[in-house]
């Protein structure tokens, strides 16, 4: 199988696996406990944060781990966004956009900025959106379903340039672990995840700023430093820091490798078959296209069966069960290309050859089909 | 090492293990992928809420899979306590507590019901605080710093008796897969807890009436239908199910086989030193004693040094770095008593050895302790 939807998900490092399995056979006492076993896991867990942190954040920033992106992001939104209004995109994952579309049923004035045709935020626009009454913005670091790259050491400076009191978040899932980048001193909060670079689902963190106070999301026996109550998931927690050191120890050369699949791919595929959605310089990590004439469900089942696995957007979006993904939409597409969206995304686990296969059963796949309908 | 803080965490089984960590290295897929693979872990995923709801819980019921039981804690009392008033007890875990105080902070009123001596409530005492005005009430079914068992059936019809609109939510994380026990039909939410019994941390539950209309607690891309967003865990899922199922596959050969732990354990305890704070008919898995004018915390770290491992009360109250538990205290016992708790929580992985060598080590470092100060 060529696994090519590593925007939804990635296969776990299984050097990771192998170093962080001791957390399950042996060390697995809850990180709670006031014997050495128990506190041991507690220093272990302090490490995580000061490792994981270090990687995209200075010394003004804490970590809170959380069970996935979407917790990260519902703690920002719902801890942040409490009076006044709310600017957000037409661009954010679902975490956020519905967490959003909560806050407006809870009474709170949402305001969602459009989007440029390659997923990015109209900034202009955005910034028009933002007042004396604003007390959140949530922009999307990298686009989900495009790969398009919002500038968000920029856009936070520039909210702040508005309202000094305005907090700033950004869901940086499809970021993290994957383009050259370090937190502004702007960016209040920032939302990761770890399934999304070879460590485990059911695990997530936020950076926040340290002298940010924010009321807990989760409450109980007062882990996280009180922030987020419930037993640590140790094992998680200790894969995500496996991964995310590696991630960040390869980083550039992880980036130069994917772009060039990415321009590999892009290369093979047929243009007469095949829009590119994708910005070039968005991430290289995603590569979005317009399957011309042939709906994209189709295409991602007929790979399946040729042993290519890919996605066709958001994964999350699926259960919404709507035929047209919303943000391809805000792209300003046009419901026809919406309906051949597929997009492609990539770990630095694929190879060129991998590529060069992709392109030839995609190129079939869509032109068959084209045949078949002409 | 002799491990008897299972009732902060569990070893997770390592034949579950062997089962499910293809989750890891192999089907790693997201389960809202449309293609095959991850269409066949979202039915993999089906399969487990079908197997560990009907352990416990009739056609009538529904389960809705979380990151751990106090995400599930939470989510019944924001969700489920959202006017009037909300009555809960002294004898709640943090995550319970926590939350109802934090539903006080947001201008709901909640009422604490006393405990009896045992640390279960006083049922006649809680009933008293129930009236046409109460939104949720929520009681804990094995009181996890005790191990009384508080009978919810019969308590929830009785608050369904006063008021028939009163939602009912339990704490089910210390009684799932170790007491007998269904839910009643006046139970509308019960929270469950996988590293309690053999799985991992990271994932647990919040069973609920299925005609009980609740709103998500977490919000996104629509996953556990609709009711809890993020991608699912589902390593630490399919972990749970297998625990799950092999824990009820024997629940009440290891039911009486720990209450033979049990008994073995207290009765080579020397009475002199120790007295019994858990009642005879609560659940055999938590001996909870308190060790005559010497510290909970002493003992706790001379029997580490001597190879034993035993808690002082919940794991997670240790975050909140104060001196006597508000649970022992509301059982009244006094603070010198308070001040000696040990927590002895055992697993069927324990031996009847293990009791003899346990009561050995803590008999000889009290009465050792005891000589020190005479």
């Amino acid at each position: 199988m060529i696994y090519l939807d590593n925007a939804a998900t990635t296969r776990p490092d299984a050097g990771c696996f192998e170093e962080a399995k001791k957390y399950i056979s042996e060390c697995y006492y809850n990180p709670s406990a006031l014997y050495a076993e128990g506190y041991n896991l507690h220093l272990s867990l302090k490490q995580a944060h000061k490792n994981i942190l270090s990687l995209v954040a200075g010394d003004g920033y804490e970590l809170v781990f959380t069970s996935c992106g979407t917790e990260a992001d519902n703690h920002a939104l719902f801890c942040g966004g409490k009076r006044g209004n709310v600017v957000t995109t037409l661009g954010e994952h679902s975490a956020v956009f519905s967490a959003a579309n909560e806050l407006a049923q809870r009474g709170i004035e949402v305001r969602f900025a459009p989007l440029n045709g390659d997923g990015s935020v109209n900034v202009q626009a955005l910034l028009a959106l933002v007042d004396g009454k604003t007390s959140l913005v949530s922009v999307i670091h990298v686009c989900n379903e495009t790969g398009a790259v919002n500038d968000i050491n920029y856009i936070s400076s520039a909210v702040k340039g508005i309202n000094k009191n305005t907090l700033f978040h950004s869901d940086g899932v499809q970021a993290f672990g994957k383009i050259p980048f370090r937190l502004g001193e702007n960016v209040d909060m920032y939302s990761i995840s770890a399934h999304k670079i070879g460590a485990m689902k059911g695990t997530g963190a936020l950076i926040k700023r340290k002298k940010l106070v924010l009321k807990p999301f989760i409450f109980g026996g007062g882990q996280e430093g009180g922030l987020r109550s419930g037993t640590e998931n140790v094992f998680g927690i200790k894969m995500f820091e496996c991964a995310a050191l590696k991630k960040y120890g390869n980083l550039k050369d992880n980036f130069n490798y994917v772009r060039g699949l990415q321009r590999e791919l892009w290369n093979r595929l047929d243009k007469d078959l095949f829009e590119r959605i994708s910005p070039e310089e968005g991430t290289p990590y995603i590569l979005t296209v317009a399957a011309r004439g042939v709906r994209g469900e189709t295409v991602l089942h007929e790979a399946d069966d040729c042993g290519l696995i890919i996605g066709t957007g958001s994964a999350c979006s699926s259960n919404e069960k709507k035929r047209y993904s919303r943000v391809i939409l805000a792209c300003g597409i046009d419901e026809e290309r919406a309906d051949g969206i597929l997009r492609l995304s990539f770990s630095p686990e694929n190879t060129p050859e991998e590529m060069a296969c992709a392109a030839d059963i995609l190129n079939k796949i869509v032109k068959n089909r084209r045949d078949i309908m002409a």
